[in-house]
């Protein structure tokens, strides 16, 4: 609030800015909580539509004491662009028509591939504001029913058109750009960015809703045994990193980043129930709070000063961990937006879990694994369980919310749980946000 | 709020859902009101991107006290398609990086041709969490960069991709299924609807922001003077009614409606500055208090049972007048969503402004016009004063605001003006939004 004990002067200039700056703690006039979680397969799936894959998530998801459709107050959708991937723009409405809830209101959010962590945002203030005790927030993108250049030109969009797609920029190519600074400036090798590959593909092994369900080593050893029985040569890989090596197995994308350092193209959906903190224990003895919520938007890439960061998250970061009132090292375990495996280790720095230009040597010693300090990506992330854009914010809250209630099966994280964060990134950091989740 | 006197019941079924149902009244924590809003010239402007518009209509914002842009907290985006018509997404982190308010958060919203009035109704909610004391809601299309045939599929997508745009219908097609169907039932005639085109074409003469600034009348002589001059036959036409009847000047473009019954192509952006209720003296002795909100999704128009109303509108309009304490007869303005004349006509009913099928014949009478009852539409409508359809829900709020200030210029509406309305829809009605305005 701002401060009101100084009567107003008659005339406000540029000098007197109001006292209550951005980035000063704010705090909501309610909490909400996470009383029910769904998510569809993610994958290409030729015959399921984008709203096939959000009645799927909906369907998905159980709320342990039930719930009634109709109770939902408002719907907030995450969705980059159905407009050009399926023809279909204003989705909201047809969401909430799909899964029965109209007339409730529909609002769909786009910030990219933020766009679904933005819309985990809107439900939260909208439920501060008073307005609803219940909204849904859901997120969905059907991407592969185009040919993948289109889709990559798409994508491409997300970025700057007036500057940066001209150029012959597309993703690929500006996360490489962040990669080759990082390495020039702290000497992280293709190698160790295969590291980040190699762990996302093993946690996507055991999450039977992720896109890929082999580790790289099984990959590898599948293309050794079809050249055998095919009989062909038999590629001379002795482990991982001779197969990532491979410039045949392992195509280059955008130096240094090969194929198996990029999140696939994707089709999938999820959703969340949110509510009022006062009456979650009305759905589940086991709500997850949602303690902090924070998000920034940054300069796009070909005006930043630093390439080896995104300022946006630190700030959507700090804003998060000032409001839940915790820091980086209460953390248990987080979701971060690994569109390119470069990205998982700016994440980890930026959201302060561990030393600019450390996250890969960290990563190396395990830190970052399913049984290391902070466990990150648990779901596989988007590398491995896939990234239909709209969807991926919601997605990531999916799982937080199955790993702090114990309920995550295979890839559930063992010992204390407690404190999860997410965090999401619209095009190369223009838009970020990042969500703290509490179980009490 | 949810009545918590009960105990929660120990496994909750279908049957008895949350007391606090959709529609019920519902209190925001604080209320917003608007201290400043500016606008672009609308038209068709080569010259001009989207973000040069944006830029445009901030900078024609000024507020009574001043301001320091730095103080804006968040920006909301109304922006339909950007992806298609200029190849551009993620277009909120770009427009808040051109006036200079980085790194607030910034997101777009998306709900077809009411993405502005949502926009607008996501900073009501978001100052009312305790989020935020100051906001910017802003819209913005940049249309005419694409040829006709490709903004009218494009705009098609909003329509239900699956059922209604492979049927044929583009959104012409569309409204005339409901101009038929309201003439059935009614007794409408053509004229009847151009009624609603030469209001909208002589308030728009007094905006000097509008796409088209000649009176219908106007048009008609301006073309037999053009004849006259080049020796050509000098049509016959001896009023407005002739030459609006006439095919070669006024071509039917899906029946009954006709080229003056459909908004333009436009290029535009608006922007409104929103802080919470308790601060706005700090920067107008004269804010604008928004005192009600209301947004309800609907079927598409071919599972809707009635083409004469729109649903949602009601809803959005009930719920707007419940919580700000109003009827529908204590307005004293409104700008409503006339994308078509037979839009403007039920909008009227749906907002309750006169009894369904008679707003015609008040049309005729001049209740709805400048001097009238209740004026719609002072601004010259999307018919006139254009449709850059991201922008219009916004623009439509700038009016009130100038109106009720007393700022209109030579269109100013004489008279107690207090309460304003505005009536913003999405589709054939799959969004409505519905704000009511107060001066105090």
């Amino acid at each position: 609030m701002v401060n009101l004990t100084q009567p107003p002067k008659p005339k406000q200039s540029q000098e007197t800015p109001l006292k209550e700056k951005f980035m000063k703690r704010k705090s909501l006039s309610r909490k909400a909580a996470i009383v029910g979680a769904g998510i569809s397969l993610f994958g290409a799936f030729p015959d399921k539509s984008g709203r096939d894959l959000f009645v799927e998530a909906f369907q998905d998801m159980k709320v342990d004491k039930g719930f009634n459709p109709k109770d939902i107050e408002a719907l907030y959708l995450g969705n980059f662009s159905g407009d050009i991937f399926e023809g279909q723009a204003h989705q909201a409405p047809i969401m909430a028509d799909s899964i029965g809830i109209l007339p409730c209101p529909a609002t769909r959010i786009e910030d990219a591939c933020a766009s679904g962590g933005v819309a985990l945002r809107e439900g939260i203030l909208a439920i501060a504001s008073g307005m609803y005790d219940m909204v849904l927030v859901g997120g969905v993108e059907k991407m592969t029913a185009l040919p993948t250049a289109q889709v990559t030109d798409a994508l491409g969009i997300a970025a700057d058109a007036l500057y940066e797609v001209p150029a012959g920029f597309t993703f690929p190519g500006l996360y490489a750009s962040m990669a080759t600074a990082y390495m020039q400036r702290y000497g992280l090798k293709s190698e160790d960015l295969m590291q980040v590959a190699i762990k996302n593909y093993e946690n996507g092994v055991l999450n039977p809703k992720a896109q890929f369900q082999s580790s790289v080593k099984d990959i590898m050893l599948a293309k050794i045994k079809a050249a055998q029985s095919k009989g062909k040569p038999v590629p001379a890989w002795q482990n991982e990193m001779d197969f990532l090596h491979d410039n045949g197995a392992n195509p280059i994308i955008a130096w240094p980043l090969r194929l198996f350092d990029c999140s696939p193209i994707s089709d999938g959906a999820a959703v969340v129930l949110l509510v009022s903190e006062e009456i979650a224990q009305k759905f589940t003895d086991r709500p997850i709070y949602i303690s902090g919520t924070g998000q920034a938007s940054g300069l796009p890439l070909y005006s930043r000063p630093d390439l080896t960061t995104l300022p946006a998250a630190q700030k959507a970061a700090s804003m998060a961990y000032e409001m839940a009132g915790v820091k980086p090292q209460d953390i248990h375990l987080a979701e971060v937006h690994d569109c390119f495996t470069i990205a998982e280790l700016i994440a980890i720095e930026d959201l302060g879990l561990c030393e600019p230009g450390k996250s890969f040597e960290l990563l190396k010693k395990g830190n970052f694994h399913r049984n290391g300090t902070i466990p990150v990506n648990s779901s596989g992330g988007l590398k491995a369980k896939g990234h239909p854009v709209g969807a991926s914010g919601v997605a990531q809250a999916y799982e937080i919310f199955r790993q702090l209630r114990g309920e995550a099966g295979q890839r559930q994280i063992q010992g204390t749980l407690s404190l999860g964060l997410t965090h999401n990134v619209g095009a190369t950091g223009t838009t970020c946000v990042v969500h703290i989740f509490e179980r009490r």
